[in-house]
């Protein structure tokens, strides 16, 4: 395939390939037979990794993509009847083409944000009605962390979260899409904002921090456990080679993959937002992780994605979004600063 | 992972790993960024090789696995209110957990079958009530090629089958799990038992012949073409870093693998079936694929289990399945057959 | 409205109307207002006579239909990932459109029987790859008393069911769309055969033993009985003016209206049977309740039917349906009678 | 049933009983035989009164309830991977419990609104990605009148509803639980602001209105005619003795009972409205229909509801909801006016 023109971008973290670690894990499990769907020697080693980083009660269960992580994630958390609570920029109620609701059934009671972040009073702000059958009842809160707005919950707003839930019988789901660039942003391992935090129940993203295709289902409350191989079959996320889903998770999780690889790209959004500061563009948002989101002028986007693939956030304030990933280089966040400057001029 | 013990075995063709030259198409097209979820270059290079095989109206749409495949296509096929009939023993019914049924609310009508094979007069045993409100219209017939039995329908057979849906307002669903295996043992393309045939839409099968974890949907009814986008996002089957998975699907078709290795393996199924009879071994079916289905006692079926894993299909009757991949050798099949000898002596 | 023929016939007991007793209840809960959707003073009193009725830890949930009542119940006794056994002549199967499938996401095992009735055994041949996420895993049985094929369970064949579910970790469902004429011919009352036989739940039929629409769930088993208001609500099924079905359903309880209206009907459908035999008539399945499934030729049934309305059951053997309800008098019985003599003569 | 205790309130148009002239219209229809399910004389000719008020075109579809005609109407609207368009306190996200969404997997889209009511600038906002398949798609606007606020939509600002609907694909979905009250209120026939405004399908209430429960899908756009049928039915909305719901809404219909109900209702809100400002109430929404929206304090709230049943609507603002139904009287407003003057003294 010769054909193909490289390059690359601030599009997004999934327009980045595979790092080299986890494709030579795929190769390095390739020989001979394995048990297919889960019962594998190599899903065996990645559940003693996965329970290394989140504690002794932990299970994974690997799945394909985010979507699926969150809508298995959920229906184990609710009942036929229930809602879930989530801030009206999550990817389960924006992105996700309404498959938590077509798929499973799920109402979403959203809430509005600044940042993209729940807090207890925002919560509250929905949690009435209780008991009644004509309010679909909520029955767990869903965070993102971090966020789809670039921001970032510490250990402590999620301990807070996790808290009200358990006080209103309700369970705390992660959507942990970027949980890489969460961790090392917080400069923490996994447990300490996840397990050691209350979460019940984590969507551990492999594929933006450098996998091909591998998310997981962490379960940490045990009382979900039981559900999962099943709600994973019926939600079409079980794989039958299910032994290269897991070696990617593993080399993930391998010398610290996620961490290096966080780092990178949130130092890289850091020295983008630097840069922009700089030179005198809005950023409305503290740059916390591996996002950053300046405002332009439509005449200076249409400029810069002559030279630079990104989105536009919001057409009406002209913020756009510019993600980078495990493979954003130096030379790339300093030859889009150069193209600002270009166009800023 | 120096630790991995190398075996194989007969237990499933998903058992094996991933074909080298799937591999090395991966990691050939790892460099730089792509758009995500679909809009990539290799993909725009699936699509054209996929009309190349099934004609220029067909359109292909990767998915991670074969239940998302079958799930996306029937969706496509039926209104809300609408089954799909199929053989008892066709995998939507049998072994997916119920999904059809839990994602998308499919009705399967089920016709039990001696071989897992359809006919134009078995579908007409449920085609009744037509119109009527309390019975779930019939809205489309699901086959599979090769069958969960083995079995293999012809050119002629799916044609029969897919002028009696047509002539009664039915579409034609594939479930090609298998469809490199059906292709190789028919001595066709396979557009010369799909498309031309008259089936409507295809689950194009990826990993069962060796990919990693690859399958498709491949729309050859125009009418369906603009919902497969919107029902493959919703049905949580769309890979973010698509041209990961349409690469391996390129592969696949690539220099006929799917013929080389659909050859191979049926070859292997023949070796154990002419092997297996010499030494009197009851075959109730024809071995037409890559599947043989002897007859073995529990005493020995048991003993067998002792050197190679296989399953058991039938526990009252002792049949056995034993599945040939794309790598099964020479020597695993001559092995098998040796331990046959020792057990049945 | 004069200008309405009024006639009879036996084609359904739902094309009877509303007995007098019920009309008149209705009518007597019309003054003022109550709270609506079940908290009204109606309902509370309907809760005490179903309680005397079916022990007390019974609670009854009114609702519109059977279909509502059957997929209401099931989805309190299966978890999202689950199955229910049932006849393949079953209600939930053959007859709702698929309802339970498509609202809900039930899959059903069905089991071809002979008469409508499921055994310990039939239930066991469908009770295999137990744990594994392949299979959809049975989490109730549902049977019909009494059945669509106008056959009886006893107190004692319930009671084999119940054990073998519970033995094996399901629930019993029992759709009691003709309960009146089950325990009218059991000569019980209701819970000898629900309650004190170990079912757990229950669709009670009002509407076929002489209610305008009336249904109602009840449950058995505590376990179940928190999820019947979320599900009933979100099902559909909650009536706002709920004092008017509950009217309906203490009508159908009050001074056994269910027994003299199920005894009326199985004694119309014995006079049937016994004349229709009398003629040589061939009634293969014994006449256990309120209805008659004599067989004709072609002609004589288009004959019978220029008099009377009834269903061809089966086309292939020439079965037919003679269903008697609350208003089948010894004219109408007579009357068929009279018009089959000169019609086989 | 001597016992039940008379009171009426102002708590909900569904607390109050069934208009005599409904009553009346069951009974008479209750002598002999009807076809079952919706193939009796009185639902054909309900059809012909129905297409008498909508149209030729126009087709009805009696349901139990409100929620299940929603639920119905949205799935005919719908493909499989759509959203629908509503105003954040419509009924449908509000007050069903989920079940469009756990039903049918209908993803709603909420607009937050001041008075319930939607305007094509507040469709426009959420109108973005159109094609995309990451945002649920939106296949439909669905507005209630009268809403859930007491508002009334005029029938101009409907046609521009329809008009902004039609020019961007989408279809106009009229909840009409208190369409009576919306008509009586703007002072004209239903098809004035339904059909000849550019609905497409409504979903016609009854039992608000007086009868005991009684609705109708209420077809104006002959596209989506066949789906209802089945639709109906596989949602278990389908009565097996239509014959009596049917007659409710011939009663409905008769003789304009809909207007003189409705227009009582409203001419007590008015007179209600009046009262409450003439003590100096503050009502900050206009009484445009049967229902006041006033402002007391929680010590005059707890004060009146000695008297009166009514329901907080706001608990942070103190406003509630006086609704008045077809049986409220002058004395029951007098009742009312002369307790809240005790109580604001």
């Amino acid at each position: 395939m010769t054909e193909r023109k490289i390059w690359r971008g601030f599009a997004s973290d999934n327009y980045a390939g595979v790092h080299p670690e986890i494709l030579a894990a795929i190769a390095a499990v390739n020989d001979g037979h394995e048990i297919a769907y889960g019962e594998d020697s190599v899903t065996a080693r990645l559940d003693a990794m996965m329970q290394a980083e989140f504690g002794p009660q932990a299970l994974a269960f690997p799945v394909f993509n985010g979507t699926g992580a969150n809508v298995v994630s959920l229906q184990a958390c609710l009942e036929r009847w229930e809602a879930v609570i989530a801030a009206e920029s999550a990817h389960i109620n924006a992105d996700e083409g309404g498959a938590p609701e077509k798929m499973a059934g799920l109402k979403i009671w959203t809430v509005p944000t600044p940042d993209g972040k729940l807090t207890p009073e925002l919560v509250d702000s929905v949690m009435f009605d209780i008991g009644s059958v004509h309010r679909a009842q909520p029955g767990a809160i869903s965070i993102t962390n971090t966020t789809e707005m670039g921001t970032l919950y510490t250990a402590d707003e999620i301990r807070a979260l996790a808290d009200y839930a358990h006080s209103h019988d309700l369970l705390l789901h992660l959507d942990g899409a970027r949980l890489s660039n969460a961790a090392a942003a917080l400069g923490m391992r996994f447990r300490e904002f996840t397990t050691d935090a209350g979460v019940d129940i984590v969507s551990f993203g492999g594929t933006k921090i450098g996998a091909l295709a591998a998310e997981a289902v962490v379960v940490l409350n045990p009382d979900l456990t039981h559900k999962i191989p099943f709600l994973r079959k019926t939600s079409m996320q079980l794989a039958s080679k299910m032994r290269f889903v897991s070696a990617q998770l593993i080399a993930v999780l391998s010398n610290d993959l996620w961490k290096r690889n966080g780092e990178h790209a949130n130092s890289m959004a850091a020295r983008l937002d630097a840069g922009l500061r700089a030179l005198g563009v809005e950023i409305p948002n503290p740059t916390q992780a591996n996002a950053v989101f300046p405002i332009f002028t439509a005449a200076q986007t249409a400029a810069l994605q002559q030279e630079y693939r990104f989105y536009v956030w919001n057409y009406a304030t002209g913020q756009v979004r510019l993600m980078c990933s495990w493979d954003t280089s130096v030379e790339d966040v300093d030859g889009l600063l150069a193209a600002a400057e270009r166009v800023l001029s």
